[in-house]
């Protein structure tokens, strides 16, 4: 069989494995629904990145997993495990790292409107970097600091004006968007400029995010070109020095058969040779690359596995599967349209011939979770998983018709371990007075 | 100054009110992100529902608020002390009514997928009616009510064929739906002959729902003839008497000023008048009659109140306004497109002559509010009123970036009281292992 992703396979009884473990024993030991996620899989791709850095950047740069994909304190874990930095976007996904020990040193903190508590938690503990959105923020932050007698290191987001070809809602790079300064208006240049009068801000880069779930190298290359020449702007016009360019994420990855991702190494060589070839000609030193992978690192590591719980046929439009979960654990269709692929854990060696609509159990025409699902002939009592759903599934799950959050498991070396437990009902009503 | 709800209002200081208390207050005494709900207005909806079906129904009837607009325990009391009923559609809903004391028998248990676990906790628990959404479903009831030595209340949702002409994803009377027995199929009418060979199952009549955000009374008596009909074909066809009969909910409410909804007790009137012809002329007993409204009877009632931390302009294009909430406290523009009004709690008094784009703090392009807001001059600083939030806002808020879920508080003869409390850092890693 052919999965989306390499770390699923079918055993000997014909049922799903996900890292070596039977999704049919998970299943039976916490229950559905349940997130799998595979700790060998997301450490791998940890690994893929900071080698390829090592490899084709001689190690000057670093990537910082973007937490707002998957947050848990475990996760953090292994990112500082691995030795990779971390990009919070808030103060909760900051105390989840910071809960975790993470260094925070190599911990940077995005976000277009970060609150006054947020950035004096963040200064507080000596986070590394701080992203500058805007104008407020660099006021505020230097504020922040001079209160508490330090220095804060900043980059800032600019918007190359890049259209990486993406879904409207997850295009960020263009103008239009409320991230950041633009460049071709100056303001970009007058926000980097007002550093220089900051005497507790330290100018360390730039930062840019062009999109989500991009399949070419060419718009990271062209956005590390329009950096690289604001770079030598920014060195000409205010004479500071750029030390950092953080180029973002967006990396894409396979939801269905059609996507054709590119190894994520090849994402880093092809940015690292622009960058050196265009400091090279521009005479501006080489600087450090930051990357913010979030989605790849985690989506193709992550299942959620469902039971099947009613099958309607309505003939001549379509057959409905409801399992118990769906838009409340999963609402990237209803929000996206998102794609997923399928597989019924139970009957995963068999030929998937017939075509379903998979529908959660919310009380709501739209939560649906796949359109056409290609299975085998689905019965009551399946067990069906949903691939690829490691990233901004837990993340964004919600409570909607108060249904408890899912367990999230992890299984490593064929060993399977809990490390986020499932919210009972008296979680739900817990700040209810 | 007009607002889209009748309890909103400006006070001597130039400030916005809601249920005669100064918003600006709330701020300071909660903090933002705050969710505002005017318990008065809400008692004031429940009650409205409740007398119309004395007026032009005899009291034959009772409405049933639908929980997942928005479910708490204080809510819960409220619709107990206003003596109307209880739809809830999950384990968690039901849990929280019970919490509550809310009487059990004046619940009504929907869903096109309950687990068995929750409908073993709804039938120990007594829930008055369980509505039959499959065949399975019609089984397991059976059987669960068998074991326990009891016999279960029930009534079956139908697909009435009626197109509310409403957004797609909330249009749920259609026969191309996850929910119930299609009526032209014959699907519908085996499955209620069915009932009389369950011993553990009480037929008591049908559901059914044609969609959300419907203005107009036509669709409810399309759907009430053609329900009607069905009754008689079911005691002609089988000899069952039809006790009860649900309309669902679905009654529009003002988003923005071009939204007409009609006062809620035309619906029941039209309604009324059209179930009581249809009787006579059928030669069927007059059924009871169940309504499930949840969002006109909270959604006008609430507000979402936060602080606005960045404006920006970019020139030609759009003035962004962004504040310390967002998609994660109200996903419903990213979800459905929504359309919301706001109001500067600190400028209420003043004139809207601005145009902004309001969008949330989250890390996502998608994360806006309001696309076209109409509002005096933005301050960073100014505190901004998204307007109708209160229903399906509290209860479809997430943690998407690690936000805590704001606070709930409740407004009443002038008074305010917290009913959820924010949550804090803490609880988002309460379950981390």
């Amino acid at each position: 069989m052919n999965f989306v992703s390499e770390n699923l396979a079918v055993n000997e009884r014909g049922h799903l494995t996900v890292g070596g473990v039977d999704v049919m024993d998970l299943k039976e030991k916490y229950g559905t629904p349940l997130y799998v996620m595979d700790e060998d899989m997301i450490r791998s791709h940890l690994r893929t990145y900071r080698e390829a850095l090592n490899t084709y950047y001689n190690g000057n740069g670093l990537c910082q997993f973007a937490s707002k994909a998957f947050c848990t304190k475990y996760m953090c874990n292994l990112v500082a495990e691995e030795g990779l930095g971390l990009d919070v976007v808030s103060g909760g996904e900051l105390y989840t790292a910071l809960s975790a020990n993470f260094p925070a040193d190599k911990i940077c903190f995005h976000g277009n409107n970060k609150t006054k508590d947020e950035l004096t938690f963040a200064i507080g503990h000596n986070v590394g970097t701080i992203v500058i959105d805007n104008i407020y923020e660099l006021e505020q932050v230097n504020h922040i600091a001079s209160d508490m007698g330090k220095i804060q290191n900043v980059i800032f987001r600019i918007k190359p004006g890049i259209d990486a070809h993406t879904h409207d809602f997850i295009m960020t790079g263009q103008i239009d968007s409320k991230f950041g300064f633009a460049l071709e208006t100056g303001e970009a240049l007058s926000a980097v400029s007002l550093v220089k009068e900051k005497k507790h801000l330290c100018y360390q880069g730039l930062h840019c995010h062009i999109g989500s779930q991009i399949f070419d190298v060419k718009p990271f290359c062209e956005a590390a070109r329009v950096m690289m020449a604001f770079i030598k702007e920014i060195k000409d016009k205010t004479g500071l020095v750029t030390e950092e360019l953080d180029l973002g994420g967006g990396f894409g990855i396979r939801y269905v058969e059609s996507d054709d991702p590119i190894a994520y190494d090849k994402y880093i060589k092809a940015v690292s040779r622009e960058v050196k070839a265009q400091a090279e000609m521009l005479g501006v030193k080489i600087p450090k690359i930051l990357m913010e992978p979030g989605r790849s690192v985690v989506a193709p590591a992550g299942i959620t596995v469902y039971e099947v719980g009613c099958v309607k046929e309505i003939p001549n439009v379509r057959t409905y599967v409801s399992v118990d979960g769906g838009m409340a654990d999963n609402p990237r269709y209803i929000m996206y349209g998102a794609e997923y692929s399928a597989v019924l854990a139970n009957k995963a060696g068999e030929a998937a011939e017939c075509t379903y609509t998979v529908a959660g159990k919310c009380c709501e025409s739209g939560d649906i979770l796949i359109e056409q699902a290609k299975l085998p002939k689905v019965e009551v009592g399946d067990t069906l998983c949903v691939l690829s759903t490691g990233a901004y599934n837990y993340s964004m799950a919600s409570n909607y018709n108060r249904i408890p959050r899912p367990a999230v498991v992890m299984v490593s070396g064929g060993q399977d371990k809990l490390i986020v437990k499932r919210e009972t009902y008296e979680d739900l009503i817990r700040n209810d007075l």
